[in-house]
């Protein structure tokens, strides 16, 4: 494994890139931690939206290295694939959300690197996703993990196999914009009635006047457009996941 | 107006009962504060469940002098009518749910009571409601009342004018719990468009794995009667309460 030192933002958060492999593949995630925190403390893997690794999940690792926790960002598309617009995006994510076994190892296997970073307390660790990311960290849980929690923020919410939630260990958190037109109403009660039938301990929260990345700075503000920030729900959404940490990692 | 001295269970919390009226109606209320707590606070209604104002609301409302504020249950029945039994409870659920004008005269009167206590902060105010009484709240929201907010733990959910909406002035957090067989999913779609058509600023929790009454430690733990405690779906749905009021009453 071949590590390379990049910028650090604050004084105390430390930063650095982090290549690892699924199967043949190489992946490039990325690392956050607070150095003047002494000690083994929770991990938390952060998984990417559709256009890939990008700043964005960069900057909510250092948000949670701030709070305390090492932040591993995963690669799931594989070390240099970065799309640069949203048909590219859509190839990408497309693949993975049609092959879920892959999608499921290209995810353990950034758990794997998370676990494997020096300061993890690795009986304590939990997953979070944005978007595509959200999608990917409900195929974590149904792959049977052994962490604490996963959060889904905006994710694309489905139940490919309704019998998958009985496969599920950990505590899961969905938090979604009510007027988020990417997943139906029957796909959301289809992922319902899979974590009721399975048994598993489950949220789903519900914003108000918020769509599809609605964490998404970038995203704009238009509504219409069925994607757009929301800094209520952003907020919200945090502090509800602060919340579940404070509850999982106890 | 009448008050009594009660009982005051912590050192600091101070409790008494208070009469105030709706229209012709003696209405018993109940109202908790920290008295080691100098200056004005916000206010929070009580709102309580179909059995009529008990212990449990009134510990409630110690719990919320605990945090910080003034509580005040509000007695939507009237002084002396305390249901016995279920048969009792319904019939007085029944009236108040079948003639929702009478509901908001009703709730309104104890928000006003709220506002006269003397440590309140009128212009911070919300008001909390379990079962029958988070329907109550969602109705004082209805009815335009000028607050910062209301939180319904397993009330029950529906939409009797799906134009109501448009005459919330106040945010909406709903704490459900996800197994509750007393709203059919029809109203909750209903419930969300009303607070979607009318642009209200609203949240939905859902508790997996909780049924009716799940912060009511009395209700048993038999999820197959409907009703049951949920310590998990209490304490998240407490949490969240203390979120929400951190975001309205800064």
């Amino acid at each position: 494994m071949t590590t390379i030192i990049a910028a650090s933002i604050h004084a105390a958060i430390q930063t650095k890139t982090v290549e690892y492999k699924q199967g043949d593949t190489t992946l490039e995630g990325f690392v956050a931690w607070d150095d003047a925190i002494p000690g083994a403390r929770p991990g938390v893997l952060v998984v990417h939206q559709w256009m890939g690794l990008t700043d964005y999940e960069k900057q909510r690792a250092e948000m949670l290295a701030q709070l305390g926790y090492v932040a591993f960002c995963a690669d799931i598309y594989g070390k240099g694939i970065r799309p640069k617009n949203t048909a590219e995006a859509g190839a990408q994510a497309g693949k993975y959300k049609s092959d879920r076994q892959l999608l499921r190892a290209r995810v353990n296997a950034g758990l794997d690197a998370l676990r494997q970073q020096p300061l993890v307390d690795v009986k304590r660790v939990a997953a979070i996703g944005y978007c595509f990311g959200g999608t990917t960290v409900l195929e974590l849980a149904r792959s049977g993990a052994d962490i604490a929690g996963v959060v889904s923020f905006h994710g694309g919410l489905d139940a490919p196999d309704p019998n998958d939630g009985k496969n599920i260990k950990c505590k899961v958190l969905i938090c979604h914009g009510a007027d988020d037109p990417f997943s139906s109403p029957q796909d959301i009660t289809a992922l319902e009635n899979e974590m009721r039938s399975g048994g598993v301990d489950w949220q789903l929260v519900k914003y108000g006047g918020a769509v599809h990345s609605f964490t998404q700075p970038n995203a704009g503000n238009d509504n219409s457009k069925g994607a757009a920030y929301n800094e209520k729900a952003d907020k919200r959404s945090w502090a509800a996941m602060k919340e579940f940490f404070a509850e999982i990692f106890k």
